[in-house]
C-alpha cells in the first residue's frame, strides 16, 4: 500500500510515522507514506498556497492550483484508488471505512487547513471526503494521520500477533470488556477471580457477557 | 491551561505540538503541554510498564503501577480538573467537550496502548473516557493530539481572528457553506457570481442558505 499525503505543513504529522507500529510498519514494507508540501506546487515567488474567501469573512481559503498541479503529477505517476479530503463536513471515520481503505493499493489523502479548500477542488479532485468526527481542528494533518493509523495496522503482517486487532472494539460492533494484568491484588482492588481460574470457557463466556453490558450501557446505538 | 499528557510513546506526538497553531499557542504561553514517558514511572528495571492479561488472549495491557505513581506525582504538585483517558470505548468526542474543556485549568490526558489500560486504573483515577470516534488506533496518541488540538484552538487568543473559530462547522450545529479563492475562472471552473457581487447582505444569505442545505444533505442528524 502506498499512501500519499498532501499538507501545508507537513513538519505536524512527521513523527507519528517515526514511532511505533507505524515506523515499523514501514520499516518492514508493508506501506509506503509520502507527505508532499503543497507550498512545493504554489505557482508564484511567494510560495502562497491561500488566499481570502471570494464574499469576505474570516479565514483563509486554499488555492485551487497548486493542489491540482500536485494531484496532477501524482496521477502521472500511478493510479490512486482514492483521492480523500479531510474536512469537518465528510462522512463519519469509523472502522469499516478503516477496513475498507485498508485494502486499497494507492491513495492520496488531501489535509484540509485554514478554513479549508477551495470548493472546486471538492468538485473535481476528490473522491472521498471523510471527517474524524464533529469537532473541529486546526488543520486536517492530524485527522489524517488517524486515518493512516487506523489502517495501516489492519494491513496483515503490521501487528504482531494478527487476532490482536480482531479482538479490538468494533470488529464486531462490540465494545472490549474489561482488562486486567498483574498484580491480581493492587492496595485491595482486586481482579475480577473469574480471570485467574484457568478455566477459558468461562472466561470467554464472562468477556462476552461484560462485552454486550459494556456496550448496551455506553453505546446502545452499536447493537441497533 | 496546562495539559500533561501520559504515554508510553511520548516520541510519537512530538510534532504535532512543534508546528503551526499548536506551536504558537505554546510559544506565546497560552498553553503549556507536558508529556510523561510512562517507562520513567515503571518499578522494575526492565521499564516494564505492560503485561499479559489475565485470563490470556492476544494483546499486552498497560499495568497499574506506573500509572498509580506518574498520576499522584502530579497531583501532589497541582489540582487536576480532569484526568482524561483515551479509549476507543469512552464517550464521543464533539465541539460541545471541546468547548467544555477549553475552559479547564489543568487536565491530564492518560494515552491507551496496546489492548488498553488496566481496568482498575479506569475504575479508581479517571475521571472522563474519551473515543475520537469508532475506530481503532494503535494508541491514544494521535487521539490525545486531537482532543488538544481541538481545545487549545479554542483558547481566547490563540487564532489570530477570533471570529474564525466561530464560523467553523459544528459551532452552530451547521456544516460550513461552500468557499471559493481566486483565481474567479480556473480552467472553466467559475466562483459563484454572487461571492463576487460585493453584496454582503446577499452573500451572507446565500452563505446561510448553502451550510443549510450542506447539512440536510449530508448531516440531517445535526438539525435535529
Amino acid at each position: 500500500m502506498r499512501i500519499d499525503i498532501i499538507t501545508v505543513v507537513p513538519e505536524l504529522i512527521q513523527s507519528p510515522f517515526e514511532a511505533s507500529i507505524l515506523k515499523r510498519a514501514i520499516e518492514k514494507g508493508h506501506v509506503e507514506v509520502y507527505t508532499h508540501n503543497l507550498r512545493d506546487y504554489s505557482t508564484n515567488a511567494y510560495k502562497q498556497i491561500d488566499d481570502y474567501q471570494f464574499g469576505g469573512g474570516a479565514g483563509m481559503v486554499m488555492m485551487i492550483e497548486p493542489i491540482d498541479k500536485c494531484i496532477s503529477k501524482l496521477k502521472t505517476e500511478r493510479n490512486y484508488d482514492e483521492i480523500i479530503y479531510m474536512t469537518p463536513d465528510g462522512e463519519t471515520f469509523n472502522q469499516k471505512i478503516a477496513n475498507k481503505l485498508s485494502l486499497k493499493e494507492n491513495i492520496i489523502i488531501l489535509c484540509g487547513h485554514y478554513k479549508g479548500v477551495d470548493q472546486r477542488v471538492r468538485d473535481h479532485f476528490i473522491t472521498s471526503e471523510i471527517s474524524v468526527g464533529d469537532f473541529v481542528l486546526s488543520g486536517g494533518e492530524l485527522a489524517a494521520a488517524i486515518v493512516c493509523d487506523a489502517i495501516i495496522r489492519l494491513i496483515p503482517g503490521v501487528l504482531g500477533n494478527e487476532t490482536s486487532a480482531l479482538t479490538d472494539s468494533f470488529q464486531d460492533n462490540l465494545l472490549a470488556p474489561p482488562i486486567y494484568t498483574r498484580p491480581a491484588d493492587y492496595k485491595g482492588w482486586k481482579v475480577p477471580e473469574i480471570l485467574t481460574s484457568g478455566n477459558t470457557p468461562k472466561i470467554e463466556q464472562w468477556r462476552e457477557k461484560k462485552a454486550i453490558e459494556r456496550t448496551k450501557q455506553r453505546r446502545p446505538d452499536l447493537l441497533e
